[in-house]
Formats: C-alpha cells, sequence, structure tokens
C-alpha cells in the first residue's frame, strides 16, 4: 500500500475535513484545523516503519518546516497506523520523534472504528504513507499526493498557497 | 570565487538590467529581457568546468524548467565565463548543452571589456558560479543567490512569484 | 551514544567472544560463531529506532549482504537494544525486518544482567550503533567499527580477508 | 556510447597491454606500466564532458586513490578523448584536473592512428566511459568495467588483489 514514486491525486477541491487525534506530541494543547484557518497547512502522513516515510516523507516534512514562516505556513505531522498496530505502540512513536528530533506537532490518528484504516485517513482518503496534503487559507484541499514529490514542486506549491490572500468571505465566515 | 554552500544575497529589489549575450543556444532568436516581461524570469549562471554548477547549478536549473509552467516562468541559462577563458571555447560549451541534454536557452555572457568578469555578470553583481537570480512578472530582481540553494527554497521563492499579479502601473509601462 | 561520523578502531586482534542469542529471524535454526569458522563473518549491530543504523547501517550491510559469496562471506545482523528498551518489542523488530526486506539472519541479542547492554554487545565491547565488526576465517577480529564507514573501505577489507586462506594452525584447533 | 548503469564484463585474464600515453599530468615522468609490476593497478578512464564520468567515474577513481596504500595500488587516471575533439583541449583537461583537485597521475591517451578511438582505449577494447579496468600484480588483467560499479563491488576486488602476493614466476620474468 505504499507508492514507489510519488504521484499527485487529481482531485476536485473541497474543504477540508477536521482532523480526529488521539494524542499529540509537539504541543501542549489539542490543534484544531479550523483554528488554523487563515493558514496554509500541510498535513504530512508517515508511519514509523514504513521505509518510505523514513526516508523521504519526515525529512521532507521537517523541511518545509524549517523553510516556511509558521504564521504563514501550519506544519503538522500526522502519524496514521494502519498496519503493524501491535507493533506500533505510543512508545514506539515517541521514540521516533525524540530520535529524529522532530519539532513540529505530530498528531497520532484516531482508530478505526470498523477495520485497520485510522479515521483521519479515512476521512481524507489517504491511499497510504507517506501522503502530503495541503490546504489553503480557507481549509479548501489544493493539493493531495501519495508518495515523495520533488521538494521544488512541494516548494512552488506551498509558496504559491502561502502567496495568496484568503478569501474575503471564507475569511469572515470562519470568523464568525 | 565559489560559494561552499549556498546563501540568498540581502539585496534590495531593482529593476534587473538587460542581460549582453554574445551568442544563444536553444533558441533560433535573440531573448531581451524586456520582451519577458509579465513573466517571472529565472536566470540561471553556471560555468562549465565549475564542479558546483556541474553537480548543483546546472541539474537545479534543469528540474526548475521541468517544474513551472513556460507561460508562468521563464528559465534562462547564462554561461558567465570569468576563469579558464582560453579553455572554455564555444564547442566545449556545445559539447556540454548536448551531453548533459539542456532544453532551456542558454545565453553566452559577452566577454568583460576591461578584466575577465563578463559583462552580464558584472552588471548583476554575481559573486561566482553558480548563482540564480529571479526576477519577478514586472522586471524587478526579489532574489539572488550563489552557491546551491535547497531546492525546496527555491521551489518556494517562484511559487510565490509565480503567484503574484503584474502589477498595473509597471505592466501598463511595459507596452508602452 | 551515536557516532556522527564512522571510525575505525583500534584493537588488538583477538578471537571473537561466541555471541549469545535471544532469538533468531531469517534462520530456522540457531547459527553459533564456532559454527562459521572457515568463513569470514560481517558481524553488524543496529537498532530500529536509530535514525543511522536505519539510513546507513541496515543498507551496508545488506550490500554486504548481496556483494559477497555465502561460501566466503557470513553476514549476520545483531539487533543490540541498549535504548528504548521498552518501545523495541519482538513486534517491532519482525514488522522492520518485513518492511526493510532483510534477507540475512538477523540476531536478537540477549539482554544484560545488570544493565541496559546487552551481552553481546558488551562482549564485543561496542560504542553503539550502527557498529560492524570483520571476523577472519578463523574467527580473530579483525576491524571493528562505529557510525557509517566509507562503502570502498569496507568492501577493501571485507575482499582482503575474504582473499585469506584459513590458517592450518587456526583450522586445526577449531576443529579440535 | 555510455552505460546507463555498470557493468562487469567477462573477460579471459590475460596480461595487460602497454598504454600509449601522450602526456601525463600530476606525474614528472611518464610511467610505463611495466614499472608498476608488484602493485595492483586501478585504471581509470574518464572523458571531461562526459556526464556519467564526472558524476560517477572521476569522484570513484579519487575515493580509491583515498582508500588504498599507493606501495599496494597505484591509481591511474586515462583520459580517454573518443568523441568531441574538438573541443576538448589540453586547456580543458588542465582546467578540469585543477578544478576536481585530482592528485593521481593522469594521462593522456595517444590518438588514434584511424579514428576516433584513442591508442590506450583500442588496445584494451574499452567500450566506453568511464571503464575501470583492474590489473593485478603480475601485470594480468582481472576485472574490466564500463559504466559506474558500486564502490562496496569495487572495493572488494581491489582488496582481494592487493591481498595476493605477485606470483613467483612472474615476479623473475618482470625482473628479467
Amino acid at each position: 500500500m505504499r507508492a514507489a514514486s510519488g504521484v499527485w491525486m487529481d482531485e476536485s477541491p473541497k474543504v477540508a475535513p477536521e482532523w480526529s487525534v488521539r494524542h499529540w506530541y509537539n504541543s501542549d494543547h489539542p490543534i484544531a484545523l479550523s483554528g488554523l484557518r487563515g493558514r496554509v497547512v500541510v498535513l504530512g502522513a508517515f508511519q514509523v516503519l514504513c521505509p518510505q516515510s523514513v526516508a523521504f516523507g519526515v525529512p521532507q516534512i521537517r523541511r518545509i518546516h524549517e523553510t516556511f514562516e509558521p504564521k504563514d505556513v501550519a506544519v503538522i505531522g500526522l502519524h496514521a497506523t494502519f498496519e503493524h498496530h501491535a507493533a506500533i505502540t505510543r512508545a514506539v512513536i515517541e521514540a521516533f520523534i525524540q530520535e529524529y528530533r522532530l519539532k513540529f506537532p505530530v498528531a497520532i490518528d484516531s482508530p478505526g472504528e470498523s477495520g485497520p484504516i485510522p479515521l483521519t485517513m479515512e476521512r481524507y482518503r489517504m491511499r497510504g504513507t507517506p501522503s502530503l496534503v495541503l490546504i489553503d487559507r480557507d481549509g479548501v484541499i489544493r493539493k493531495h499526493a501519495f508518495g515523495p514529490i520533488d521538494d521544488l514542486r512541494i516548494g512552488a506549491e506551498v509558496g504559491a498557497l502561502a502567496a495568496e490572500p484568503p478569501s474575503v468571505a471564507l475569511s469572515r465566515s470562519s470568523v464568525a
């Protein structure tokens, strides 16, 4: 269930669903997607025992986090356990975050109710890990990638989204 | 005269000077910077016998060329010979372009009038090769880098510039 | 406790101690070091939550396994858990071996009796992970490295050991 | 005429032919292959305008030169110009050696008498660049590779050859 090479998935723009999180690391409070309205959100899904996530996905999320201003771009890691459930305990994820020195908030996806796929992963219809979802300042999904994507291309997409002003209408509604 | 690691150079924005070109490759006609008004321009300077240019600069220019839409971003290579003048004949540059399969236009910078630094390199005050200059849709220099810069950062900068509309005033003056 | 860059550690040659193994993967029977006499042994120690092991150590062990003839060189992985004991369950190691498609035998080091360092790691005085121990056909330690070492250098060392005939005297004594 | 990926070429062992050299760099005197008898010789052929040579071949020759003891292994670069003859002047090769900081002796192959292939390249039946020829202490060709080969494999081969003693008979005949 992992991509050999990254692909952008064609998607009609749609409002990003709220995530469902069991536990947060690197944040002393729960973070709601709705609370990030006005900023671009980069949601990077990974698994600690997925070679592509470890070799490409996680380092890329870290680079995105280091490259953009937090006021413009919020980077959120999502640990979406859909395999090896018995192995991936909370202690494993904690050790991973410590050893790989992740500084961005990492959400542990809530377990699925009727199968191995966790809730947020299902809501976003992710096809595996690593996955990357780009959400604009108005909370709309603009890109969705599965597998490693070139840095240049990711940079271009996030840079373009960060250059967009939030739409007046949506900004208003998000305030109300 | 080459950077060990890439740096963005702080610069006040200013109008990009016209380049001075001795010969063009991959273009059947001379390209004027003024003729690219309305598009973002990525000007990538390199030298065929500069290890950093060959290993990082040229492949990055090629990736930029492959990533952005030509209608938004014009990628121009500039061979700025400031060393090894006797060695770098036109035949060397031609063989290099062929062997490295460069598809973007490559300008051969005009020789300097009173020293080893060629004219365009001097006008842009480049510090060596590889150098990268980002020019916005209005013809204003927005970034200037010396040495290899992360793809993610370049992507972000070019993506942001491509997302900007040309300013009305400058667009008008460029038409006039 | 991990090396930023690999180093060969100076060591007087000495007879390699027998390892102490809790469990074997990729082998349907326990493997004794003494049973490998006559072949060069490459013992590669790693941990699943050690970034250097995952990025460099394990792929290098795999390449060594693919490069040399089994009749000449026996490649043995050693999972030496000296950190994150609670996290690194057998299920984690199993999932890792499966996901990273390791084909060489992997030994789980026996837990230490009075501290976090496991038994084989202690006997070999390894300084951390990844570590690499080269044992000649006579069972003598010839090299001991901590941290990633260049492939060329490892290849040269193993190639030279594989080219040595086993010494008559030691061969005899190992039979006796 | 270049390999996409490296291959060892099957060859019956045979005595390495003497090379024919137009000019030497990094040596103040001509070096005869016969004068290297007793040492392993690594002959690395490259071209300055060949992307595979520049990216893989030349850096690998340099690493081999840095890894082995000169008393055991002699590393010789061979610039085998078989393309772009007009472009590759001596000034180009000199600038390349300086810019890439090559420290090992580099021989410029003698031009072919009736075609584009230079003499040494023809005598060794090299198929292109980069090529690597491993010659044992007795002057016998033991391996011949075209295209980039893994460092581990090269290290193993050279390490094994360096571990072999020169044969008595051949040593004698080389003295006579």
